[in-house]
This record gives structure tokens, C-alpha cells and sequence, in this order.
């Protein structure tokens, strides 16, 4: 293969480019040709029944065997880079194994690999649109079509952001301003003024919390409201905060509401969310970012009839396509009912140089819209995905990963071990199975309130992803418990595994390995 | 071709994987293969001279090549997919063309497509070590090679962000609350408190005054620093502006200075603007985003001595790779001098579910230390290129871009044309060259107060645009000049073409092009 032609042509005579260029499709070919073998091979290897989830080097060799202390003046070009993305690979974590149930996203579909080569190629960026004109069209077009599918009403826009965490800050930013108009021009800092506070349940993602504290409400301008005994926000109990909130002088900006909490896979109540923020005027932001396709793409017969939009209730909601649909990573849309002249209005600055009225085309910017500048066209993986698996592919891979939970659910509840014993947190809402192996030593009691139960999943967890057989996690929460005197009090419960079913690959065979590596791993244990 | 294996894997009945495993790896194969043929084939095309840089179609015709309103229920698969490729590069911004002179980024590598290929294979999300692991250890490796070049202190650390905004975001919470302890936990409505202020130049991109508007600061609690008549920022003003801040009971939490402005492309004073913020002990943020590979890969003699890191005085560095060398978007590193820990105290929440204390490689967490969650190992690209082409090629590409600017402006300042008159704004700095051509029927005057010039600018471009033959851009500053009193005062320049140089593909043709080009489109013009 003939050396790296862009280095060359980066030699850069003046005059030289029209001998160059052509080069650069050629290397683009030659490059593409040689990551379709190698990449193809990594995921035959990664999907093998006994490939390792995660490497199990030390963090030295895996240093050493990257050549990290490299970085040549003369690069190695074609001759080289095999080795170094199979180097990569080496020390990547496998998500192509169906044993892979760490997080809440899994493999890539490959037709969503295809997009990342295509937005590699393009580069080009969605802040405004002339930079963008294709990702632009089909971001709006994406982000109608999601709303669409969730009911939201017809004038509604979206747009995507680098994550969820970034979707989320950019709901609460925009609804802050909103709800204290002085709060973008004159900030926080205002004498006499009321102090923004933001409602949310004691389950919801930590990224609401960092979003308040970014945005200057600090961590104390965050409510938690109690969740019922299944993780759902406790309606009456926000409803009462609320007031409290108001009749001690502050200012709630924004009640967020999750559908698909991080660790349970809850959804909270909506419907009696939103009558209570109706009440108040508070802006309702839904981080879905984890349930919503459960939502919309729920099939009929819904996979989780709990995931359903309130129709035209809810100011925002974030949805993340990279988790549940499968798009690589990244991939996240904020939905916003009033459209984005509300986000313009809240966060918008109009900057001169970038954004310039009198372009046709400047209702298209979508970057004003942010508190970012450059943007990826994330949105064009999805929708490559879409229009190559169909509709039908995502409202298959929403029921394979909801029938999977109800299956792993089904397999803790009525597995038997000499070792030990299996008890589930609670039956799986959605797609989050959580539950305890109890080794034999410490299931003589009936507490689930042992803390050495916690101690027992840390450290199974950590030898079952040691032995490479699988990659798992564990998690708690606070839970409402009896008091003292009686009354239910959020306390937390020990760690549990909390096992996150996604990719169409995982069959009930990799259940079952998952399983007996935890027995495996608990039987060496002693406590 | 085969039909799309994965979709037919999704219908996932219970103890199927092992039969569709080997279906996702030659489905990657052969789309990987195909995408190899199809976007070799549209750079090549993209790269002719007579090639458009953007197409020409309505956005009514777009959304119609699109198919926008088409999400099919079964998928078309393998047999639709390279139509829908074709028809988002159809309707996408050419940054393959030499002509694209439009923004601060260029055509992307080839070597760096091979990243997003690979970014894209391994799904791995950077927020913990075990679920990158290869992207965390490269990411921190090359952060340190860039804090080492840069001239940082050892303990320097750094990670990547979605962008350069959001990595000065990150650079001004974490300064703010470092400055104010209390605005983490209490939020920054706190009665008797000090507002917190940020001072930064007019002539900053505009991501400071949004960050510091989304940080509760305000676009108020932005002091703007004048410049000189080169768009540097004045160091004795800003030292004035500080002891007025902190004499009105301010809290200074951050000085942003800028390496490589947005429009012009000037290099504030680094070295007394440490000196003032070290006697203030105010935290001194860099924003090289487009400017930092001047000094990092300037070369010997640097392309643009001006560009040089003060050796251990500054806090915390934006610097895009996505910029001036070739990468992909998105690539934007942040360098913080006190290392990942004063970001960790200051942003990490060491949210339970997902960073666990007892591993032994929470060190390694990367996320904690962000105001987001899930991260996309961008790092990976640049690792990649560097083994592949080598620093020479940075330093190449550095000093072409430079090179090609300086060429530029020659151009400008000799030519000479019956239709009007060329005037450079200044000598370029670095690698924007902003002028005005001023169409004969305005040149009399000798004044460039006048603001037809403007008028004149926004309509040659807007022509020379819609045309295909170029994609360029105009933009504006504040510069000081002799007010009615005689003293100088910040005044707005009447808006001017504005050419960032960068990819090494662009030579002394295609800059006669563009000049070329903008004299025909004001030939047809009246004012």
C-alpha cells in the first residue's frame, strides 16, 4: 500500500494541490478498505462465545502494548495503523459480547458505523445551516418525527446535543430564563430576587443535579422528592414541595421527570407530574433519555404501557437514540413544545460573525439555539439507521430488550443455588433488571436491609468482570422503608446488580452465563 | 447483497444470537466495503475544480433529494443505503474543495475518518476507565503530549470535550468555583455575597459570554476588554477593569484570553495578562481553540512567533484538533494546570451508580471530572493521525496554512482591478485574512467608517455563495478609533471577508480563485 498521500500533499508546495488531491480519495478508499477487514474481524472475534468482555491486562501493559510514550515525528502511515487500531481494540471494552450488560447502550448497529464513516467524510457542522444544509434538514425533520411519535403538538422542535447530561443542562438553562426573565442578562446575583430551585426525584440522573449546580443554583437549589416503593417520583409529594417551595419565597423553574430512571428503569408518574406542574406554571422536563423508546416505539401491544407521553403536557424532553435504538454513541435529542425560538430567546446570542440575519436561511441555524458552537450532525446516523432497518426494527429491538428483562427477571426469581440465594429488587418496569445473590452465609436473614448484602454484590461484581466472562454492574437506591416509628422513610438499600437488557443479541443463553459467573464468583467468597 | 442481517437478528427470538452473531460482522464487512466506493467516490468528485462547494438547491428541493418525509416501516437495507449516502453528500457543504474557505475547519483527514470508523465499532463511552479503557489511557496520554508541547507543568491534565464552548465552559465553572466555595453547594443567590465576574476581550468568541450567562453569572457578569488596533487585548485595561471589579465588591473568577481570535486571528498578550492576573490571583483561562497549534506545532522558526504559551502561568487551555489539524469534528481538548482533581472537586457529584470508590482504577474516571456523562473517546482520532502522519505533519500543516495566509494577503494588498479597490483590514497574525473590496463606486471616500463597505461585503458574498464557486464568509469587529474628541474609542468596522486558511490541499489557485470570484459578483452590483 503506497505511504500516507496526505502527509505529503501536507508538504504543501504552493501550486502542489492539484497533484495532490486526488490522492486523498484514493487514501480515503484504500483506508476504508482496510477497516472493513480489520474492524469485521474484531467484531467476529468480539461476538465468539468465549471472547473476553474486558481484557483483564493491567493498566502498564495495556499502556505499553498501545505504545503510549510514542508519538513519531514520522508517522508510520499504511504500514502502521493496522496495528495500532487493532492495538485499540486489544484494550477496548467489548460491547459486541451479548455478555456485555454494563451500560445502557450496547453494540452499534452497523449501519449506524456507516453514519460515523459519513459524518467522518462530510465534517461538516450543524451550526449554522450553509455549514450543514443535509444534517440540518434531517435533524429538524428527525426531531419532528420523534415528537410526532411521543404526541407532542405539531409546532413542536428538537434538536441534538452531545449526550443527555448536555440535553438535560440546556432543558434547565432554557426554563431558568424563562421563569426569571433578569436571569440572563443580570444572572443570579440579584438582590431581593427569588432563588431558582429545580424539583426532581430522589432517582433521577445526577446530571440534573450538575446542570443546577453549573447554572448557579448550586446543589442545594435541587429538591428530591421521594419515590413510591417502585422508584416512581411521589406526585403528592412534589405537589406539597412545590408549595413549600413557593410559600418560602423561591422560584421553581423546573420540575424534571424521568421515564426510565438510571437504576430501576422507572417511569415516573407523568400524567399526575404534569397536572401538578399545570397548577404551579412550572416547566415539565422528561429526561427519557434511557425509557423513551419504550414510549415510541412501544409497539401495539405496548412493551411497557407505564412509557406513554402525556399528550401536549410537557415543556421538554430529552431522548437518547444511542442507548435503547442502538446508534452509536453519540446520539441525543432534546424535544422542546414550544419550539426553538424559545431556546433562541433563552440562550440565543446572535453572535455576527457566525450568525447572519440576513441569510434566507438563518431560521435554520440551529446553533443559536445552544449554549455550544460547533456541532456534529448526530442526527444523520439515526436517521441512516431508520430509513435502512425500518420503524419496525426499532419496535423490534424495544421488545427484545423488554422481553430479555421479564426473562432475567424470571430466571433470579426462580433459579435455586446451594450457595446462596436469589432475590430480586422488584419486578423489572421496563428494560433495568436489579436484584441480589445472597451468598449462603448471609441469606439467614430476612433483611434486605444487611448491608454485608452490599458488600457481597461489590465484590462478586468486581471478580465476575474480572474474569472477562462478562461485564456487569451494580447500583442502589433510596428506597421508602419503615421508620422507626413506623412511617416510611427514604433510606438506602444495599448494592444490587442492576443488569440493563438492549442489544438484539442477547439471548437467553448469555442470561444464563451471567448468572452462573455470579455464582461462580460468589462461591470462592467468604464473609 | 445480502438483506440488512441485524434487522433480521432484532426479531430476537429467545436463544437466536448465536445464529445472528456472525451476521453483524459481515454485515459491517460489506457496508464498510461499500462506504469505501461511495464516499471515495464523492471526495474525489468534491475535489474537482469545478466542482460546487454548496450545492445550489432550494431547501424545498433538498428536503425532497432527502426523501424527508419518508420513514419507511420495513427498511430498504442494503439496497437503499448508498442512495441515501449520496443524497446527504448531494445536499451537504463541500469542505473538500479548496474553495471551502468558509470556517475554522477544513476537509478532515483521511486517517481521522478511520477513527470515527472505529469510534464508531468499539461503542465505547469514556465516562469510566472499564468502559473505555484503551480511549481513557489514550485520551489522558494525549492531553499530556499537548500540555507537554504547550509547555505546562507536569502535573498538568486534560480531557476532551464536544467542543471548544464546552470545554470553556467547563474552564469557567470550575474557575468559579474555585473563587466562590459557596457556589457549588449554595448557588450564587447568596444574600451579601460577591457577584462573580468574568473579564474576557471584545474580540472572544462568543462562548464565554454564553457560558457565563448559563453559569448564572449573567451577560453582565462579562466585562469586555478592550483591544488595540490589532484585536489584542489590552492588558493595562484589564488590569484597570479588575481593580474596579474587585474595588466595587466583585468577585473576578476568570480571565479568558485568546489564542487565535475568531474574526481576526490575533494573539492577546499572554505573557502581561499572567502578570496582572497573578497579582489579582485571578484563574487564567486560555481559549486556543483555533490559535494552539501555532504554538504548539509552529515549527523552527514558528510560522507565528506571537503564538507561545507562557511557560507555567496560565490555568487551564482550550485547543481544537478538529481545527487547524485535520481532525474530525469533533476533537477539542481542555488542559487544566492543577490536573483533573481541581475539576473533579469542583464538578464530579461521584455519583454512586456509576463511579465506584472501591475500583482500583477510579483515578481513571474521566467523567466525574465533567458536568456531562456518557463521552464519545475523541481522542482516538488525533492518537491515530499522530502515529499515522506523524507531529511533522502538524508542524506542515501548521506552516501551510500560515504560509498560504501570508500569500493571501499579499494577493490582496498587490491587486489591483478597474471594478474597485482591495484593502487588507491588518497584516494577518496567524491564519484569517479579513479584507474589504470595496466596489469602485464606493472608493472614493477614504474613510472605512463607511458602512455601504459592509453593505457591499454582505452582498458579493451572499453572490459569490449562491454561486458554487467558493463558500466564504464575512464577519466584523470592534477596533479602537479616534472618537469625536480625539481619544481613541471601540468602534464597529464595517463587516469584511473574513478566509481562515488551513487545509494543506489549498494553494495559490484556488486563493486567486476566490478573489476572482468576489470580483465578478461585485462587477454585477450598484450601490
Amino acid at each position: 500500500m503506497a505511504p500516507h498521500c496526505a502527509a505529503s500533499s501536507a508538504a504543501g508546495q504552493t501550486g502542489a494541490a492539484e497533484e495532490t488531491q486526488p490522492g486523498a480519495a484514493d487514501e480515503l478508499r484504500a483506508l476504508l478498505i482496510g477497516a472493513s477487514d480489520v474492524l469485521s474481524e474484531y467484531v467476529a472475534q468480539s461476538q465468539q462465545p468465549q471472547a473476553r468482555v474486558l481484557g483483564g491486562r493491567s493498566v502498564q501493559q495495556m499502556r505499553a502494548d498501545l505504545r503510549l510514550d510514542e508519538f513519531p515525528d514520522k508517522g508510520a502511515g499504511a504500514d502502521g495503523i493496522w496495528d495500532d487500531v487493532r492495538a485499540v481494540c486489544g484494550a477496548a471494552a467489548n460491547t459486541w459480547s451479548s455478555r456485555f450488560l454494563y451500560k445502557l447502550y450496547a453494540a452499534p448497529a452497523p449501519a449506524g458505523v456507516v453514519g460515523e464513516a459519513l459524518l467522518g467524510v462530510l465534517n461538516n457542522n450543524s451550526h449554522v445551516f450553509r455549514a450543514s444544509p443535509a444534517g440540518t434538514l434531517i435533524e429538524s425533520s428527525v426531531a419532528a418525527k420523534l415528537a410526532e411519535l411521543a404526541g407532542f403538538p405539531a409546532q413542536t422542535e428538537g434538536l441534538t446535543f452531545p449526550g443527555g447530561s448536555y440535553a438535560n443542562m440546556h432543558a434547565l438553562v432554557t426554563a431558568r430564563n424563562c421563569a426569571l426573565p433578569d436571569a440572563r442578562r443580570r444572572g443570579l446575583h440579584v438582590p431581593g430576587g427569588r432563588a431558582p430551585v429545580v424539583l426532581t426525584s430522589r432517582h433521577a440522573h445526577y446530571s440534573v443535579d450538575k446542570a443546577a449546580m453549573a447554572a448557579g443554583l448550586g446543589l442545594e437549589g435541587v429538591a428530591h422528592v421521594p419515590t413510591d416503593g417502585h422508584g416512581r417520583m411521589d406526585a403528592r409529594a412534589l405537589r406539597r414541595m412545590l408549595q413549600r417551595a413557593v410559600d418560602g419565597g423561591l422560584a421553581p423553574v423546573m420540575v424534571n421527570a424521568t421515564m426510565g430512571t438510571t437504576v430501576l428503569g422507572a417511569c415516573d408518574p407523568l400524567d399526575a407530574i404534569a397536572a401538578v406542574c399545570e397548577d404551579f406554571g412550572v416547566w415539565l422536563h422528561v429526561d427519557a433519555s434511557w425509557g423513551g423508546p419504550l414510549a415510541l416505539f412501544g409497539g401495539d401491544p405496548p412493551a411497557a404501557p407505564a412509557f406513554a407521553v402525556p399528550r401536549g403536557r410537557i415543556d421538554s424532553m430529552t431522548i437518547n437514540p444511542h442507548k435503547l435504538l442502538g446508534v452509536p454513541l453519540q446520539c441525543s435529542f432534546l424535544l422542546v413544545r414550544r419550539g426553538l425560538g424559545t431556546m433562541r430567546q433563552a440562550l440565543g446570542l446572535n453572535a455576527g460573525y457566525l450568525f447572519h440575519d440576513d441569510a434566507d436561511a438563518s431560521e435554520l441555524d440551529l446553533g443559536d439555539a445552544t449554549l455550544g458552537c460547533g456541532r456534529r450532525p448526530d442526527a444523520i446516523k439515526l436517521w441512516l439507521m431508520w430509513r435502512y432497518y425500518g420503524t419496525a426494527y426499532f419496535v423490534r429491538r424495544v421488545a427484545h430488550a423488554r422481553r430479555m428483562a421479564l426473562r432475567l427477571a424470571e430466571l433470579v426469581r426462580t433459579r435455586t443455588s446451594p450457595a446462596g440465594r436469589w432475590r430480586l429488587v422488584q419486578e423489572p418496569p421496563s428494560t433495568c433488571v436489579c436484584f441480589w445473590f445472597v451468598p449462603r452465609q448471609l441469606a439467614g436473614g430476612s433483611s434486605d436491609e444487611d448491608e454485608r448484602w452490599g458488600l457481597a454484590t461489590r465484590r462478586i461484581c468486581e471478580r465476575v468482570n474480572a474474569s472477562g466472562t462478562a461485564l456487569v454492574d451494580y447500583a442502589s437506591v433510596d428506597l421508602p422503608r419503615p421508620g422507626p416509628s413506623g412511617a416510611p422513610e427514604m433510606r438506602r438499600v444495599p448494592d444490587f446488580f442492576r443488569i440493563p437488557l438492549n442489544s438484539p443479541d442477547v439471548a437467553e443463553d448469555a442470561l444464563v452465563a451471567v448468572l452462573d459467573a455470579i455464582e461462580l464468583a460468589a462461591s470462592g467468597l467468604t464473609f
